[in-house]
């Protein structure tokens, strides 16, 4: 359901470009999530095994591979494991979203959901979440395994809220802020964190980090839904309007609602509450009329310039270029869409 | 979906009567899991509230608190966290559980499924699983954290196998066993290990209490399947037959198929493989005549002694005669029964 989640049909992704930096780890990444089968009960090896699925965009992995960025040569254990944390519970929250959305395939496959049945997917899902947290356990604290499972229930809540909201149309930018808050920025925010503290770094980079990463994943998320608007199908891999047709008042519609006219914002409102089809086409030249496309684009550059400024102090540390690096990247995919 | 949670609906249960022991226990879990409420995003917090709901059978932390005895005086603050832990594990799978059975009411109230729609209540669930285990963490060490984590995959992997079994005859009863090991025991184990564990106990009381767990946990499950066909349904509040009408192949029903003519197996057969509606009056006089009854009666008798055996080396520890009490009340059920 996650938006994040809706353009993996891509083979190409906003980051891609930048990962090559560590693609060692992301080899080593693979290794660790293929030999964490064996944790698993035989009866559901082979389901977990086909939810680990090695062509995943892992933005997550890399944030934590970045944050903890001491140079080429060493890959941290420690970070390889975190690494996989996160990505599993990324990959849960997954098998559950392509459920409720009744999604039957994701990265040209069949999902979980349509391979198994969705009440074997829910429990899967609910597996992987509880190895995600299991392997948080093997560090020699508590903290990993605190930050993560913190982080799945704001990513939960998140989700709960969007979900509850589909259809609603008494949505602030407030509200929308806080659901991708939740749903998308926390778990990036907790990858730059751990990544940063298990690279060794000092408290203040740390915080910094932290703080980077939820604000690059507003920025994604935002971009994101921009793209289901302003996108090249085939280069995002969805069908546009998704989000109109679902009734999920994102950004760009949010914009519009306040630029329309009164006559045509109740048009548009009868849309959303589901009370009449959606004319995207119709939305869409609105949307050039009013320049929706740059006050969204504003929005993601307004983020991008949180993040840059949490790393500022920061510029000499070694992840410091990689990850604003990250930030370069997504502002030339916001420009791209228009392009 | 596990048997164990569809007994629910009834105000008594197996073991209410020997749970005024812990009472107090219970009421300062009670106060413990109120104040967790917290913890969840204000947007989530009145769902959380409403699957925490104070009403149920409480188990679980009932073998904590038993397992973790040293008299009446003192209630360790780690014995009522690791009881609001696994109590909401529970919670979490009952919350799925509901969805996947489309249940509309769980003790006397709308199920969360109902209540929020199936979608948040996947999330709301997933919500409460990582709440658990956040709570998890606040122990000094892992490992309550790793204990809970690994228990609760378990569970899942126990749930996953039944559900992809259902409407298959090709059950043996070690698969049968396996599942209710995984699905239920696995709990009971987990609960009186930590229970014990963080009673301050010696190792081997320790391992001896976790066993003690799993072989009531299975034996509790065997009696809840009897149950399911012997049961007085105004008693036991639930419909008998379900498992029958399911497909689900538990140990009466195996017990059945292997004492059955040629002929009336394979009728048998086509009613659990959904080719023909179930039959349930003629099965239960079917189960009289071969004694279905007593071939089950003996296989939870032999699991509540396996149970005591557990415990014998140890009878001289506070514990012990609680728990041996839950041995009795059991048995004193599964009479009851055929009352």
């Amino acid at each position: 359901m996650s938006a994040t989640s809706s353009v993996t049909a891509t083979p190409g992704h906003a980051f891609a470009s930048v990962f090559g930096r560590v693609a060692p780890h992301m080899a080593q990444l693979d290794v660790f999530l293929r030999g964490q089968l064996e944790a698993f009960e035989p009866e559901i090896r082979a389901m977990a095994d086909y939810c680990i699925d090695t062509s995943g965009k892992r933005i997550r992995p890399a944030l934590v591979f970045f944050s903890g960025w001491r140079g080429p040569a060493a890959i941290a254990p420690d970070l390889v494991r975190i690494a996989a944390v996160v990505e599993l519970v990324h990959l849960a929250t997954l098998v559950h979203d392509d459920i409720m959305d009744g999604a039957e395939v994701r990265r040209s496959r069949r999902t979980a959901a349509r391979e198994y049945g969705s009440t074997a997917a829910v429990l899967l899902g609910d597996a992987l979440f509880a190895h995600a947290l299991n392997l948080a356990t093997q560090f020699p604290t508590t903290e990993v395994c605190s930050a993560v499972s913190e982080s799945t229930r704001r990513v939960c809540a998140g989700e709960i809220v969007q979900t509850l909201r589909r259809g609603s149309t008494n949505v602030t930018r407030a509200d929308y802020q806080r659901v991708i808050d939740l749903k998308t920025a926390e778990l990036f925010r907790v990858s730059c964190h751990l990544g940063a503290r298990y690279g060794g770094f000092a408290p203040a980079f740390v915080e910094a980090a932290g703080r980077f990463g939820r604000h690059l994943g507003i920025a994604y998320q935002i971009y994101d839904d921009l793209a289901d608007f302003f996108g090249e199908e085939k280069r995002i891999g969805k069908t546009l309007g998704t989000d109109l047709a679902s009734g999920k008042l994102t950004l760009p519609l949010l914009v519009l609602m306040e630029r329309l006219p009164a006559a045509d914002r109740a048009e548009l409102t009868a849309e959303i509450l589901g009370e009449r089809p959606s004319q995207l086409a119709l939305h869409l030249r609105q949307m050039d009329e009013l320049d929706v496309f740059g006050a969204v684009a504003a929005a993601v550059q307004a983020e991008i310039a949180a993040a840059q400024a949490a790393l500022a102090p920061h510029a000499s540390e070694p992840p410091a270029p990689l990850l604003l690096g990250l930030c370069d990247v997504l502002q030339a995919q916001v420009t791209a869409l228009r392009a």
